[in-house]
């Protein structure tokens, strides 16, 4: 029996792995996050199902890969018919909640189609990804767009920061020279403190609901899904975060003049263009968010420590896994990217720790095991002891990997993206059916392909961990033997998609042959 | 604007294509279809996305493929958000019934979880596979299964056929030279007559209540799924179809020694193991059931004449889109196989006849044209001038070849099949998830893939139309460019499931780039 009787389900949003000193970041110190790491397995390659909030976040939440699940973007609702971590846990008795970020989109056509109300009844958690929201808030809200009654806004207002919108005028903006307030909407910008102590600031306030939310459960067993909104941009931080790091304690982007030439591949080329893109590229704007960057994990950090001395208080870190990690990285300049939506190690590689209160676990272990978004829901319900259901979840649980059993649970690692939506996209005339990348990374090698007629990126990740040198097009043979290993390797997940979702295989398994079926005889003389 | 008002949707279970005179059958005249076919198109290359009645009817009423879909083998439930051709038609205000068979099966689980219904509200029609069920008999009635208020038993009991199965005792089974009852469920007894008159038979039974349906209607819009349970086994006919044709009827069976060969491929001798494979490839068993199989042709194509005449006269001829298929084929010993699990001609190409009132349709046209099943639900939604989902439809309107405005709409048709309750998969250890074939059919070439590690076949459909040359491990350069570009196909195929089901392709083209969108500022400086 696994000592598993909770979880907390800790995830940043836009967090790059080597932000943190654990990952081998110089200049940042994360000693509370580091100490999860003491405390449980650090993977170096997890990676994330879409490199975009809200798909990442459905296949998390569903353990399905972001085509199966078909919320493929930001804002495109999770269909009616997907299963939630919430559907799988509750059941159970568990109370699965949500302090922070979900990224979910109700499927209000969905929902009207079969009646469902968002009010009552079972449509209730549909229409909130599985969630109960104990504190929702995705932290993005432009003023023409903000509820009046936004809960943070609501609490900010009753500790005296005023105004219709307190999320952007105090927590996400500072004063400039002149006395005038300087939003944190505009890069420009991120070096000044914003106009709230540390103490009221989003992340204090997640980590506040959080405890608010597991002393309310005294010894009654939950799933906390714990959603920081930050490091994600508005880039701007509270003091003394705002000053913490500066220009000298940025890393060196990852990227090469060949990047930006005829020869690098055409989709590629074109997400250079895009405007966040280039604007990261330029070295002023990056040098000057990058350390509001590093103050943002560094607070994080500060309150995760704060949790964790509440959880050890309370007696929870004996029989809570945890696991701390993000919905995509961010590139910063990095292959003369902005954002996160390319298939580069800075975008889907993301960090993940993940501390298993059991015995049999081990500690302060790193692992190189390849390992995806889609794996927590299988593992939270394996370390629950609860069956899971492979014939709709398509990730695995990593508990073999976290005591010792086993050291790989797959060849492959797959990563999609629907960029539809983007200029490059559009540009080329892609439809919406067919604008979709997708990713095949294995021990060696890494594929991105694009589509007919486009050429795909490959990159040999063991004499080319900063994939600087594209093979998609390389004629050598080493490279063609790769690039068919991968699109056969790309086939057989694709053929794999498990959509059977009413029946398990554990049922088609003990089915009786068609010809020997309760009374029908087939072909029978 | 068109015609089409109303749509006659008419399919037969198990129906080979050239078992009608229309497609070439030298000794079985059936005028009725035929002149189906000069009155519109026939289409000599029309796909079923799986050759087994549940999934191949899911894709028909989904316009999806079969692992899109999910209900991927028989008695697997339709999961609950997927919609039907139900769904997009009846909110024009058309009323939409099955009369016959459907062989949905309702994803109870699903409906649990969302708190549906079967009995009322929107739940009642999820339960039924979107269709009223105006009459639904799927025609498989074992005596231990069988429900004692089965509406064709009481309709037989009323006519003084009386028991507790006359489906069984009656309509499907005869007397032997004892005057004993002999079950239908044995080929032996195929060719005896059923006990029972033609007017009283399934398929009369079928065409009586859809002319009822059509009568009720007047002249308010109707879909009809008129769908027969015929020429499906128990393989016995009512007089005079039961030895209306004999062995010198039938047509020679389409095999090889080859086939039976160590250079056959192993999941093809696989199958070839399979009892009812076993049963069908010996040439008494086929030609003792195969008269009955065209006798039960030509009773649907009797009865198909009376419905004609009475859709004549009340006018609906004028503006009812119709549409004739069927669900797959039957092998009947053809390339060593019974039944119809796999990807051969006489197994997936299926008769397809569609008659369009509109004028510009074109009247008595062949069409070599490559169709598929998912086909069917856009072609009904363009005929009465819906706009198509294709985020989530996977199939296109035929419209454009009907009226000679193309001829062509795609390139590859696919079919697959979930054969992992089968033998061959149990003996060569395929899991459920993996158990999957696939098959992908261009103008030239037919490829199934199998899984990694198995051979696939290849057919050359020009050089070889019988399919008895498999090429799947054939070195010759013109076989491995094939390979590769069907292999290629396939990979694109799946790359562009359509499981966005929230979005639809017209809200993605137009949504803004995420750099702009409404009060939020991306890489800004």
């Amino acid at each position: 029996m696994s000592k598993t009787k909770n979880i907390l389900f800790i995830m940043c949003d836009q967090l790059r792995a080597d932000n943190l000193s654990c990952y081998g970041h110089p200049h940042i110190s994360t000693p509370h996050i580091d100490a999860l790491a003491a405390k449980g397995t650090r993977f170096t390659r997890a990676y994330v199902q879409a490199p975009v909030c809200g798909p990442s976040r459905m296949s998390y939440y569903t353990g399905r890969y972001t085509f199966s699940h078909g919320a493929t973007w930001n804002f495109v609702p999770l269909p009616v018919g997907e299963r939630t971590l919430g559907d799988y846990l509750r059941p159970t008795g568990m109370r699965v909640a949500v302090v922070g970020k979900t990224h979910h989109e109700p499927d209000v056509a969905g929902m009207n189609w079969l009646g469902l109300s968002s009010s009552q009844g079972p449509g209730k958690l549909i229409a909130t990804g599985g969630f109960e929201e104990y504190w929702r808030d995705d932290g993005i809200h432009p003023d023409a767009k903000t509820p009046h009654d936004l809960a943070y806004n609501q609490y900010l207002r009753g500790h005296g920061f005023d105004g219709t919108n307190p999320w952007h005028d105090w927590a996400n903006s500072g004063t400039d020279a002149q006395g005038k307030l300087a939003s944190g909407w505009l890069l420009r910008n991120a070096h000044l403190p914003a106009r709230l102590p540390d103490e009221f600031s989003e992340t204090a306030y997640t980590v506040n609901r959080g405890m608010d939310f597991i002393t309310e459960q005294g010894d009654a067993p939950w799933c906390l899904h714990l959603s920081f909104i930050k490091p994600h941009w508005p880039y701007i931080a509270s003091p003394p975060y705002h000053n913490m790091f500066g220009r000298e304690d940025c890393l060196a982007p990852v990227r090469s003049e060949e990047e930006r030439s005829d020869k690098a591949n055409p989709i590629f080329r074109g997400f250079q263009e895009h405007p966040e893109s280039v604007s990261f590229s330029i070295d002023e704007v990056r040098l000057h968010m990058q350390p509001t960057y590093l103050g943002l994990v560094k607070q994080i950090d500060d309150h995760l420590g704060r949790l964790m001395v509440f959880l050890e208080k309370s007696g929870r870190l004996d029989d809570t896994l945890i696991v701390f990690t993000a919905d995509h990285g961010d590139y910063q300049g990095d292959h003369w990217q902005g954002e996160k939506e390319f298939m580069y190690e800075q975008g889907v590689c993301v960090p993940m720790i993940v501390v298993d209160p059991d015995e049999t676990a081990q500690r302060g272990v790193v692992s190189n095991a390849l390992i995806e978004a889609v794996d927590m829901v299988p593992t939270f319900m394996d370390a629950l002891g609860l069956d899971i259901p492979d014939h709709i979840i398509e990730g695995r649980s990593i508990l073999p990997l976290l005591r010792g059993a086993q050291t790989s649970i797959r060849e492959a690692a797959f990563s999609e993206l629907d960029f539809a939506i983007y200029p490059t996209a559009r540009k080329l005339g892609l439809k919406p059916n067919d604008a979709r990348m997708v990713m095949c990374r294995t021990e060696r090698w890494k594929l991105v392909h694009f589509g007919p007629g486009l050429p795909p990126q490959l990159f040999d990740l063991q004499e080319d961990p900063l994939e600087l040198n594209d093979r998609g097009r390389d004629g050598g043979a080493i490279y063609k033997a790769a690039r068919d290993d991968l699109y056969q390797c790309l086939l057989e997940w694709m053929r794999q998609r498990r959509n059977r979702m009413g029946m398990t295989n554990q049922a088609v398994s003990q089915r009786p042959s068609p010809a020997a079926a309760g009374g029908v005889t087939i072909g029978v003389w």
